[in-house]
Parts: structure tokens; C-alpha cells; sequence
């Protein structure tokens, strides 16, 4: 029994919420705090608790972010210093605007050195102590600054209870002279309870009859799956949604990767009889892959689905988190159609709101009765997805149309698969993951650079799970620039993402909303090559590809398939290529900004 | 006459402010006010008004900070987009910190979208446009929103005034749709009213009249100079004081480049005379040099100094910023005496405090005034201070002591000297400059990475005054990794600074205040030759230095003295090796951390 550290029981309490990776930069009020990892991996075995140790307090942000999604205890950790912490608040923020589950901890003065109002470095010279932790409340879900030790270990519980159950960022402030300080060891055998409240019996049995019998009527209803529904922890519900009714289920570019696609996974696409066989395994069984229809996003949709959706006389929707980027800017016609939304917090029956009504209960009992209502449902065709290209000679230059459909045949499952808010993020949904795919993209929030930190987050809490899962990173050459020397920390903990550089010569995306020509839109040329050597990567693969023929070859090596060694591939595409999407959305994008 | 745009408006105003340099990321929320930048350098010639285009928004905070230090308007300039707007944030509270004046624009989303509280991306998503000008305010002196084109340009000249007079950043909000909306031209002819606003003739009398009876029974007085009077403009006033006292007079780390110390730039330090020639300069008239005594840090002075300044009868301190990094952890002990202090805002006689009475004005009139009251006083002398190493053999491994020494005999005239917060930043006070040297180090902030963005601002702004001005930059290997990318953008800028890379294998500082061999303040190691080639130079130096008999080889190189291509030049040490006083400082910093 006896007592242990309060820099340790918070350690301790990320442990037990399955967070084994902290990110973050030492700075001289958190350096004690960062003395209580080492002890923790110490206690529980080589490995298991580790100080990633970022390039800067951004990136950092952008790891715990994407370790967050990968991490099936569905949280991160960020630790960082008094007053220099602003410079995690983009990623912060960016966590906050897409429901993901976050612990930042900061290091800050002592209580002593607070009371003096000393003018400490890191301060803005005034003496007072509180601007970061109110400018950080904005963008938190709660946030504590401990000075009391009788009540820090609840107000951290708190606090992480919070950041699960809510999927948002927290915020923790630890004067430096409390982290020594002890707090009982017997708080640490009672686990943090994490359940959600249930949901009112009344309102949910109003709310699930009225949806069953919506079901029973309709001829032709769909399923779409957004964002929420995997930040949400509702995968397994809405996986099962698809599976009892065999309704077409769709997703959004933030819902992508939530359910099975059942693309074809590293198959010989040179094999003659490949369409027939996936087609063939697609077709097999209830599986949901075999109602999976593709991408929803408004007017930018493909129309058989643009049409299959759209004339749907009913819409099932999970966790949709309907943004500009996520919906072709706001261009959905369902909506007066009948729609039921199942939320985090809350269901929607067309208009009628039944607030704390959420998702995952109201679709666990709604599950429980749906097939009842079944009977005269007649199974809806799904839209058919391309899966691979046209032949073509191999000295043909690479376009984003090809290379997106190709590199889609190179997947597997279990892959994790990350890209960057402009080209990548649009090309990616023309790809059909194969199953137990994790999809990663800031697609709200958009901030870029934010892909290369993810990268490093996911790599991490891959490792944890299963070595062999593969990271896949697309990102433009543009906002590679912001961030790239996180690429130093992957090749210091020595994970194997394979980075995917498209080299379009700028910011493509910005280049269509406006300004297709300006100088602010160009970047300075780099030497992609010399990335990972600069970075003291020792055993490291760089590819360049620029047509077809480079490009199959590439992607036939069984060696290059193995995640064994970081490989950074440079994909040279032309600088106006785009998904055809991205072009629609910038021209929306532009007439917003023009305020029509 | 007529009209012209708003965009167009802010970017002539700040043309006029002497702003030639405009730092940013484009991002679609501000990509037609960029449009405007280019615009009013067609106006104005090539090179008169330059978009920078950095590497990401952190890296433009602080080449704005860095280019307001150097530019003599005092004013720089960065946009960034609408909520991403956040990664600026720890740069921009750094210049609050330090008394840096600096305009942070943001492209915001138009009216429209702000009032039918869409969920575009760069938003938290839930319709609250409010939320990162809240978190602006708290480290802006002011900020604007706009909203009404009738009041813009009223707002926008309030909000520049007020980044210029109290050397603070301020914010202005710009909606997309306002950007092309017309203002009349004629506003821009009245030019906007920089003056402060006098100080009360009466409390001015009195202070005068207090300050010349102390100095008049002072015996040996000695005069203070620290940060505040660079930032708001009274280097002038403190020279006249200096040339006219004769007092002997000290810099503080943050105050140090304010005024001449006439350090021996660039002469032959292999002439035998060469001790005699530069004293036999310093003692020539009545120059601020002669009576420069060194820097007074608190306890962590060298002892000479220590005593003669605590042993004055009357401290003179200008523009004091009493930080603990800037005071040798609040060890002042001048305290109890005879203490005046001149403020931006106000002056302090012993424990009087006279609100609003600004330093410029009081200065100048205790100027025209004291020396009528200099009758009894004696000059005393000042401390001596190292000018050159005792030779020692070639092969010699280099010491921080000594290549601090060795390094300052190579500045010349004219020099910008920017040391990052570690080792750099303690190592370059044991330098004595050559006179007209501008020093930047961000003491009180401390936000490691710093230096590289503003050495970037530091170059923009040097190269409007004069193309043969040398940027010097000292960093740290560790301090490099949060920033390196912005090398790029001097690349693709063709600046030329000289880059000195001080590789001591890790956080140096942080392993003296706490965990000397933790893990945690161990970084990746990189190859710092491939650097530049990676990020695009064509006409580049590279070199190690390792030894004195390399270091003095490299320093004695003429081409290498001019500044005509970029150079990085990776300077070896040991990783535990510092400066004497930051090994103190670092004792006291932790004991803080402990609240002790």
C-alpha cells in the first residue's frame, strides 16, 4: 500500500486507460513529471510506457492525435511546458473539432512561484498565471489546474473520464513542485468507470419504435456511417446495423474506414480472372463489404450514389458531423427526406430532437428488434465501384485518377491508412479499402501538416497492437513542409510507415480555390531524397515513381509490401492533376469565401 | 482618388509603416488578400513588399518578431488563415512577452458564413466563430474583428497605432468578402499618428528635478540598459546619456546590442599589437564604448562587475525587463539603493512610481539638463573584458569559453547577432560586440525554435537596409529540430545568413536544470551536411568545426567573412560543456521547480 508520486498516479491512470505512448517536448517545469514515465515503463516491462520525445509541441499534438484514433483505449497523451504549450493548440483544437479523445498535460510553475507572481521565462512578464489554461478552455472539453494534492487525483480522474467518454480533449495543469508530492496508492485499484449514463428508458423506447416502424415501411432505405460513429466507439453497432437489415450502407470521407469495404488487398492484379474473384468473394455470404456502396458526399458524389442515396426513402445515419469538406459543401439532398440520426449525445427523428439519447445504446437495442420489422424489405442493388485501372502503357505519365485506383490494389488488411487534408485526402475515397482498414484524415478541422504528426502517432499504437500492421501516409509536398521533422522522431523510435510524398510542384488545393498561377501558392523545391539520410535514418528505402510502368513495379515487390525499413516514395504528379471532387469542392470553397 | 479594396488598404498602410515583408501561410480563407500583397509591389517597384510564403504559421510568428526587432519602423507583419490561425500563437505571445511589435492578420470565413454559423472546415464545428479571436485577445495589447466596411480602415489604424506605441502585437479579423470591398482612397493620404502622447509637464518637472539632485551627490553612478529601450525606440536617448554622464554603463542579457561596446570586429588577431590597438581605440574621445562595463546578470555577473554595480550609489536602469533568465534568477541586488527606473510607461524613483511618464520624453530632457549637475563627478573606471584566447595548440578540441571569445573577434560593424535560449543565448554575453550591432535572443519567452524563424526576419529586414549587413544565427542541434524548415523558405527568399549549428548532442540546458543523462533530453541525430542540398540550396557552405586550430582556419577565411551564399557551419562540442552562468542559472531554475 503506502503511497506513490502524483507525477506517477497520472502515469499510472494513462496506463490503465491503454495509453502506452506519451507525446510530447521536455521543458524545465515538466521534467520531473517526464522522471515518472521512465519509472512506469520500468514497472510494467521495456516498451510498455513510452516518452516519444517530438520534434516540436505541433507535431506532438498531431501524434497524440493520431494515436488516439488508432489506440483501441481510444485516447492520446501530450505533455508539454508552461506558456510554450500555445504551440499545440492547432492540434489541440484540431481534436476538439473532430471528437477525439485527449489528454494534454502541462507542465507549469510552482505553486510558490505562482503566488510570488514571479517573472519566470515562459511568461508573458506579467505575473499572471492563467492566460494559457483559460486560452486552452476554449478548445477542451474540461480542463483542471491542480493546486491542491487532496483533491489531484480526483480532479485527474475527472478529467480523463471526460476525455473518454466525451472524445474530446482534456486539459491537465501540473505545478512542477506537486509531481514528487504523494497521493495514496489505494485510489489507483479503483478503475477511472468509463461507462456512458443510460439512456432514458422511456424516451429510448419512443425513439426506437418510432424508427421501426419508419423501417418497416420503407422500400429502399441506406445506412451512412460519418466520423462520430468510429470516434464513438459505435464500429461494432453499426457493423451490425448493416448485417441484420443488409440495407446499402454508405460513408462520408470522415466515416471512411469505419466499416468493411472488402477491397481486394494486395491481390495479383495482373491476375485475368480478378474482377470474377472479387467479385466473387464480395458477393459471398451477408457480409457488409457486399453492401458497401462508397463515398456520400453531397453533389460531389459519383450519381449512381449521388441517386441511390438521394432516392432513398429512408436515411439511417450514424455520426454524421456534417461539415464544408465532409458533405460538398453542404450540398446533401436528404434533407427532407426521412432521416434518423443517431449521435453521441443525442437522436434526431426528422425534426424531432430527443436529446441525451445516444448512439450506442439506441443502436444496440434498435439492433435487438430491427429484423422483426424486416419481413417485405427486398434487397437493394449497391452501386458498383471500380477497382482496377484500364490497361496502359507503362511509360504513361502518373495521373491522380490512376494512381488512386492502383495503389488501392496494394492495401491489405489491417493496413492504417492516413492522408493529408488536399489531393490525398480526396484521391483516398476513390480507393476501396479491404477490410479491418483504419482510414485517417482531418477532414473539419484540415489542418495541414497534420498527417505527418498522425503518422507518427499511428505507427505508435500500431506497434503496440500488432507489429506488422502497415502506416501508409499520403501527403502533398506542400504540407509535408510544415511538420516534416517528425520524420526524424519516427526513424528515433525506429517505426516503418511508408511515406507517400505527391510531389505536385505547391498547394494544389489552395491553387484551385484561388489563385491557380500565384507565386503564394508555389513552394520551395526540395530534395525529397535526401529526407530520411538528413534525418539519420541508417537503413531506409527511397523510391521516386513518375509513371505507370515505375509505379506497377513498385507496388508488384513483395519486399517493398513488408513494413521492414522506413520507405519514403516520391509520386511525381502534374501540379493542376486532381481528384475530380477537389476541383468541384474548391469552386464551392471560392464562393463561399466570396460570401454567395 | 476614388477607391480602392480594404485588402489593398491594410497593405499600404503597412507600407507606409515601413513594413516590406509580409510572413505567412496562404490558406483559402485569406488567398485574395495575398492577391493584394503583390498588387502593392507592383505599385511600389520589385522587392518594396514581399510575400515571405514561410513553411508553416509558427516559423512566420517568429520571423515577424525577428523582423519588428530589426526593422527600424519596429512594426512586422504575418497572416494566417482563420482557426489553424492557432499553430502562430506561441510566437505571437512571445512578442507580447518581450515588447515586439507585430501585426497578426487573419483571413476569416465571409459574413455570411459566419452568420448562418455554417460548419466549414478550420472550424470547431460547432458554429462559433468567436472562439480563436477570444484566445488572440489575451495576447494582443488589442484586436480587431471586422465586420462593417464603414468603420475598417478606422479599426485597422487604431489597431496599427497601438502595435507601434505600446510594441505589443495586435490582431485584425479580415472576412474573405471584405477583402475586395472598396474604402475610400483619400483616407490613406493622412498618414496615421504614431506620436505618443506628451507627459505631464508638472510630474515631468518633478521627476527631473528628483533625478538631477541624486545624480549630482552620486559618486559613482552607473547606468542600466535592458530590453524595453531598443523596443520602443531610445537607443538614442540612452547613448546621449552615456556620452554626456560618462558613467559607466551595463547591458542585462536582453538589453545587450542596444548600445556600442566597441568589440574589435574582424581585425587580425594574429597581430602581436593587437591588444594595444583596440585599447588604444576604445580610449579615444569620449566614446559609449569606453564606458561600456560589460553585462550584469545578477549574481551570476562576473565578480568585477557584480561589484561595480552593486557598489554604485545610484543605478540609472533603462527599460528594465526583470525576468529570471534576464536577472540571473532575481539575484539583483540593487534593490535598497538609489534606483531610477525609466519605463515605456512610466518611471519609478526609488519606490515612487510616476504613472505615464514615458521614457523617450523624460530622457531627453534629463539629457539637456544633466550635465550642469555633473560638476563633482569623478570618472570612474570600468571593468576590463577578454578580448582574445590564450593561444593554445590547433588541435585543441573546442571549449564553449573559448570559442565564444574567439567567435565575437570575427563580428564586424553592422552585424545581426541572433542566439537561441540555451547555451547560445548565455555564450554570446561573453562576447563583446563591434558597435552598430543589432543582438536578438528571446530571454524571457525562451521558446526554443525561436531563433530560426527570426533569423529569417531578421534577414528580410536587413536586406531593405543594406545587402551587406551579415545575420549571424547561433543554435543549438536541439533547438534546431523544432524549426529547421524554415531554412527552406531563406532558400527560396535568397537570404544568406551564417547558420552556426552548435552540436552538443541534445537539450543542453534542459540536462543542466534536470536529468543530466535522461533519456528524455537525448534527440535524434542528424546529418547537418546534407541540410541545406535537402531543402534546395544550389550555392551553399557547409563545414564542421571541431577543433580551435579548425575554428580559427574558417574565421581567419576571408570569402568566408562575406555573406554571398548561405552557410551552415556545424560547430562540435561536448554535450555537457556550457557557459559558466547558465550552468548557475540552471541551479536556480531548478530549485524554482521545486518551489524553493
Amino acid at each position: 500500500m503506502g503511497g506513490l508520486t502524483l507525477g506517477r498516479y497520472i502515469c499510472e491512470r494513462l496506463y490503465q486507460l491503454n495509453v502506452h505512448t506519451i507525446f510530447g517536448v521536455p521543458g524545465d517545469f515538466n521534467l520531473t513529471l517526464l522522471d515518472k514515465i521512465y519509472e512506469t515503463e520500468a514497472e510494467h516491462g521495456t516498451g510498455s510506457f513510452i516518452w516519444a520525445g517530438n520534434a516540436n509541441e505541433l507535431n506532438a499534438a498531431y501524434a497524440a492525435d493520431g494515436y488516439s484514433r488508432v489506440n483501441p483505449g481510444k485516447l492520446g497523451a501530450l505533455i508539454t511546458t508552461f506558456g510554450v504549450e500555445l504551440s499545440a493548440l492547432n492540434g489541440v483544437a484540431g481534436s476538439y473539432a473532430e471528437h477525439v479523445g485527449m489528454v494534454h498535460i502541462v507542465g507549469v510553475p510552482s505553486n510558490e512561484a505562482q503566488e510570488k507572481q514571479m517573472l519566470l521565462h515562459h511568461t508573458l512578464g506579467n505575473g499572471d498565471f492563467t492566460v494559457f489554461h483559460n486560452m486552452s478552455s476554449k478548445i477542451c472539453e474540461t480542463t483542471s489546474f491542480l493546486r491542491d494534492i487532496a483533491t489531484a487525483c480526483d480532479e485527474i480522474d475527472r478529467c480523463l473520464k471526460v476525455a473518454y467518454t466525451m472524445q474530446r480533449p482534456v486539459y491537465i495543469a501540473v505545478p512542477s513542485n506537486m509531481v514528487d508530492m504523494k497521493v495514496p496508492r489505494v485510489q489507483l485499484e479503483k478503475a477511472i468507470d468509463l461507462s456512458l449514463e443510460d439512456n432514458d428508458y422511456d424516451a429510448q423506447t419512443e425513439v426506437i419504435d418510432h424508427i421501426l416502424s419508419m423501417v418497416q415501411t420503407a422500400k429502399n432505405p441506406v445506412i451512412i456511417v460519418d466520423a462520430c460513429a468510429s470516434r464513438h466507439d459505435c464500429k461494432q453497432e453499426v457493423t451490425n446495423l448493416v448485417e441484420i437489415t443488409q440495407f446499402p450502407v454508405y460513408v462520408t470521407p470522415m466515416g471512411k474506414g469505419t466499416i468493411d469495404e472488402g477491397g481486394v488487398g494486395g491481390e495479383d492484379m495482373s491476375d485475368p480472372n480478378i474482377i470474377s474473384k472479387i467479385t466473387m468473394k464480395l458477393n459471398t455470404g451477408k457480409s457488409v463489404a457486399s453492401r458497401f456502396g462508397g463515398v456520400y458526399i453531397g453533389s460531389l458524389s459519383k450519381p449512381e450514389i449521388k441517386d441511390a442515396v438521394e432516392n432513398s426513402d429512408l436515411v439511417l445515419s450514424c455520426g454524421g458531423l456534417l461539415s464544408d469538406f465532409n458533405t460538398g459543401s453542404f450540398s446533401y439532398s436528404i434533407g427532407t427526406k426521412n432521416v434518423v440520426e443517431f449521435h453521441s449525445d443525442h437522436t434526431k427523428i426528422r425534426q424531432a430532437i430527443y436529446p441525451k439519447i445516444k448512439m450506442k445504446e439506441v443502436m444496440q437495442n434498435l439492433n435487438s428488434k430491427i429484423s422483426a420489422v424486416l419481413g417485405s424489405y427486398e434487397e437493394q442493388p449497391v452501386p458498383k465501384l471500380k477497382l482496377i485501372n484500364t490497361p496502359a502503357p507503362p511509360g504513361n505519365h502518373l495521373t491522380q485518377a490512376w494512381f488512386w485506383t492502383r495503389v488501392s490494389s496494394w492495401f491489405r488488411e489491417g493496413d492504417i491508412i492516413i492522408s493529408e487534408t488536399g489531393t490525398s485526402s480526396h484521391g483516398i475515397l476513390e480507393a476501396r479499402f479491404p477490410n479491418n482498414v483504419i482510414g485517417i484524415s482531418q477532414v473539419l478541422w484540415g489542418s495541414i501538416g497534420y498527417s505527418v504528426g498522425a503518422t507518427l502517432g499511428a505507427c505508435m499504437a500500431a506497434k503496440y497492437l500488432d507489429q506488422n500492421r502497415r502506416v501508409i501516409l499520403f501527403v502533398g509536398d506542400g504540407s509535408l513542409q510544415l511538420t516534416v521533422q517528425e520524420i526524424s522522431t519516427m526513424i528515433k523510435l525506429g517505426v516503418n510507415p511508408y511515406l507517400f510524398v505527391l510531389n505536385n510542384d505547391g498547394y494544389t488545393i489552395e491553387k484551385l480555390i484561388h489563385g491557380l498561377n500565384a507565386e503564394y501558392n508555389q513552394i520551395q523545391p526540395w530534395d525529397h531524397s535526401k529526407i530520411l539520410p538528413t534525418f539519420g535514418a541508417k537503413d531506409y528505402q527511397f523510391v521516386k515513381i513518375a509513371t505507370m510502368g515505375e509505379t506497377n513495379e513498385i507496388l508488384k515487390n513483395s519486399s517493398f509490401a513488408e513494413n521492414d525499413k522506413i520507405r519514403l516514395i516520391e509520386v511525381m504528379l502534374n501540379q493542376f492533376d486532381a481528384p475530380l471532387d477537389l476541383v468541384k469542392q474548391a469552386q464551392f470553397a471560392a464562393q463561399v469565401n466570396k460570401g454567395k
